[in-house]
């Protein structure tokens, strides 16, 4: 029961960031889990959206898309389309959240960073990569605003980054790739601070009902490779 | 540390299931979790969406909204704005999966179940609700299927209910109203069968991140509201 | 010539108004009129639209709008299509004019009600019981504003109510369910104050254009249902 | 109390009809009661919708609409905005109904007849010019009908004409131009077949509910005026 | 070889220019080229876009849009397809260019000129047509800014107007209409000004690349038939 | 007055085609005008849209669209806003267009291929760059085709390439960056064949109207740029 790939159950594929790949941008990343692309950009903005003003805190936000042909076969343009799927909602929101969650909020001041994260190829695991990568563009987009002297102290209160994880003919897998994620009977995204502990934790059962046991292995797989993805991170931002 | 209705920490509010609430839908349900009211109506549909033609096997999905004052302060009508939000878009695609969880297809035949939940007064847990009762309203349009002698074969493979759990002030608590759900450190939706595996666990930290330990008390919790969720539904559809 | 559910032409069919069924909205009510329900909220907002701030006078508005499985068979929902219908709109801006024809703006000073009528089930007549169950929402909304001091006088000078009349092979008949308005040869929606004056005529011929004759006797009927139905809005109003 | 110009409270504004305005359109009328002017254009398209398919019977619409610079202050367009407001649709659809009103759908056989009605410049009344000027429009696309052999007999069993009638300080007037429409206390659209019965009424008391009396002074004033356009359209169509 | 309705390659269709064709606007021209017809409005805003705000320069725009029954068989409406085609922008955002290089913005102040070119009747040419007549209708908006003394020098730099012309079977013409522009082999809208200077260029090859020596050709003619144009719109201003 | 970038007046950026640089499409390459990055990808699909089946023909189009932070700041995404901008629409039209100048349509039977070009980095010249990276795409797209036996015959005809001139301070330049394309007088997008022929010709003046000599100058200029491109483009298509 080899992987499609031969990986090991609990091994990575080739993960790559490549940092500051956009010019414009105050802190960029181009982060790779094997053929998964995803282009990161962190955008700083004066001010906070209007339900927050006033409050001398910040906000950051994120916003995921995936390029019409990132994807096997083409699929149409949110913006021709008119409006945005549930998916692409759902993978925002969720990317925003886990990045707020080691965001001291009071230190930002009265800031907006915005994490644009476009998935230019696609192969399984896009919004973990993308959480992984859009870390990356925060803490250099956070570094921006301290050279600008925008802000005193890092509003940083840790790293996050997320893997996916899920049982295929009851055998867990750490990052599945598109083939994998397929056929996984249970699916799991987590998203882990650098020192372990749990951001977001979101388990799906594709064809059956999972037990406690299952639960439990593939959380132990998800630490693993988030540890993996932390030590990855903060070597591209000590270059 | 009581809660603010004076609940144990592994106390369920009331739960109230109303069956065949309304006259026209093939299946429906007024569910009530303390003063959050849901109404769940299911609409049988013969086809299935163009995706699925020919396969033979059925689908089921749900639409989830709010009317405009069931909340605190009024808020827009998504038809008003001409989109959903992305709150909506996950919420009804969390509870289109969970009720998928128990459905064999091949067993439906070519036939289009849509569940929807529309929550009439919210205080927390509304997703939860929905997904309670709108498994009540699903099992009277199989039901409704096999009286029209659409379906030779029971496409049930088990019941389906959710429950919240999360931490406030470190405390471990069930089924949290609005006022709770806003100051908690940690959430959990989780969806449960009536036999106890596993649907969807989807935990997020609102304030800090969790650790594993914290993950294992709530899980505990949430099993458990959701063994008596099952014994009410099952008491309303006996009636 | 019997009507469907055997009442005389000139009947009502049952009314049921329960006052504050939402513990949110300022003023509430639930409307039956036989098997139509409309929940109706009313919400209170500080200030009014754009164009007429600073002319110290209020605004009344209201949305109409249909669950999607209220009828016999599922409407898609308006949020879903990204876009309003015309019958929508219409009844909207019909209950809308129809409440504001009893206001003295000045006596609001800039506050905004919004009356939301969303109709659960329905059954014929949907935007007349709107009209009707929305001014009970209305009058404990102006209570509400008094109650908190916001108001010196009553806005209200007067009540409204609303009732549908039609013709089926050549009888006039008050209140017409679903099944006799798909018949009905004229139908017609009467608003009238608690004076027995004209608030809105909207008459229609369906398959046939209609004489003055016919005008009359509908109007005779419609003015004495909404008598009935301004005495059962005063006595839900003084419980 | 004179008019603001000068016509005896019972007169209409001059009326000119100029048919066969566009080159393209199977029906074509530029209709103009006083300022207001209105281009009607119908459109003949073979089959109908896909809710009248199979049945044999034709089906006849229409659109309504305002260019920006119709009226005193430019409007943004619809287009613009991305969506229909609810007084366009509300405008529409009285159309739409006014002239199906004296069709014979049977004879019409599946074929379709879409009336555009453009306002060009607007001073009150728009709505009833549009139904006066598109039965002319109407009349012509059902002969263009007759002359490609696709009809047998006429489908029209009649004409159909629409007027204002308002109450302004207490006296009733006909064909209200925009200035006396912004002041009337109440305003009624009629639409009246050539023989004088009625297809569509519509009042609305726009500052004071209005008596039985004020109803009946003002149907017979708009009687009088389609009287007279009825008259106006036969004679535009014997050209 | 002859053109079909028997011009000289050369020669531009019968032109007219109805100036103040609408009474509202501050400046309005009703433009044919044969027989397409363009309603061309200029409406005079106070103020400017967000993004020009505190310059002290004003703002010219454009809008174009297509009658539903414009053409030869009928288009659906932008409004009711709820967005604008790539066509509708493009000839949109050409119009309001061609005209802003005829302006000084600093002569303008803080006010905004938008002008609404309402294509009533298509026979080729609209977009020139447009621009041809939008230019009178600025000019009286510029002269009713000045008779309100909004502004104390002329704002306009120059005139401009506009033509198409086209090979067909390799024959240079002027001014296509319809049957002509559907076969052309290449085709070039020019944008020149009253001195005979070029504003616009914009030659797209429809069937096959075009030389240098068609370019000059073309360009030629075009100038030739602006020269007309300019001479036009000056006699219609000068009524 | 040298060039930003030192560049000569009738110099290219530097210039890089990675061929293939997505694993999925039938045809892709990231092509690089200095730091201008578009990623171009060519989609073959089965069938042509509704208005062309049954002729035999094939079809092209083609999507432009930006990144959001491709630009200096971060522009609002169209799939957000719900709709496309004129811009957008425009180049997209452009690029479809250029393409399709070179295509034999009755050789590529009834298939379609769509270009989707994302601009990843914005400095100038992206429209140029799209047509000229989606011409590499293009061709392996139709490789593949063949490869796939779906084609007997090269339905192209001929290569296209584009570029971007204008005049800045009287001076002509080809292949203006952005800081260059904000300041110039007169800016020209030129399309032009491998034959040196032109496909389209898009002259605008940007601060004032141009005179022929300086048209001629700039035409000059571009046919020797899309000469050189033209030569990249074989050397690319070689490897």
């Amino acid at each position: 029961m080899a992987r499609p790939d031969g990986r090991a159950p609990d091994q990575l594929r080739p993960v790559t960031i490549t940092r500051n790949w956009l010019r414009h941008a105050e802190g960029s990343a181009l982060i790779e889990f094997g053929d998964t692309r995803v282009l990161c950009a962190a955008s700083v903005e004066e001010g906070v959206p209007r339900w927050r003003r006033g409050t001398g805190e910040g906000w950051v936000t994120a916003e995921y898309a995936m390029l019409p042909r990132s994807t096997d076969t083409r699929g149409a343009r949110e913006s021709v389309k008119g409006k945005i799927g549930g998916r692409t909602h759902e993978i925002s929101r969720l990317v925003g959240r886990s990045l707020r969650a080691v965001i001291d909020f009071k230190a930002m001041g009265e800031n907006t960073i915005t994490l644009d994260c476009d998935v230019l190829q696609a192969d399984g695991g896009t919004r973990t990569a993308a959480i992984t990568g859009a870390y990356v563009a925060l803490v250099d987009a956070m570094k921006w605003l301290r050279r600008q002297r925008k802000l005193k102290n890092n509003p940083l209160t840790g790293s996050v980054s997320a893997i996916s994880v899920g049982i295929i003919q009851g055998q867990p897998r750490l990052d599945l790739n598109y083939l994998e994620d397929s056929v996984a009977q249970t699916d799991m995204n987590v998203v882990v601070t650098g020192e372990g502990a749990f951001v977001e934790v979101q388990g799906t059962a594709e064809s059956e009902p999972f037990d406690r046991a299952a639960l439990d292995r593939l959380l132990d797989l998800a630490v693993g490779g988030c540890t993996d993805l932390a030590a990855m991170q903060k070597k591209a931002l000590s270059g």
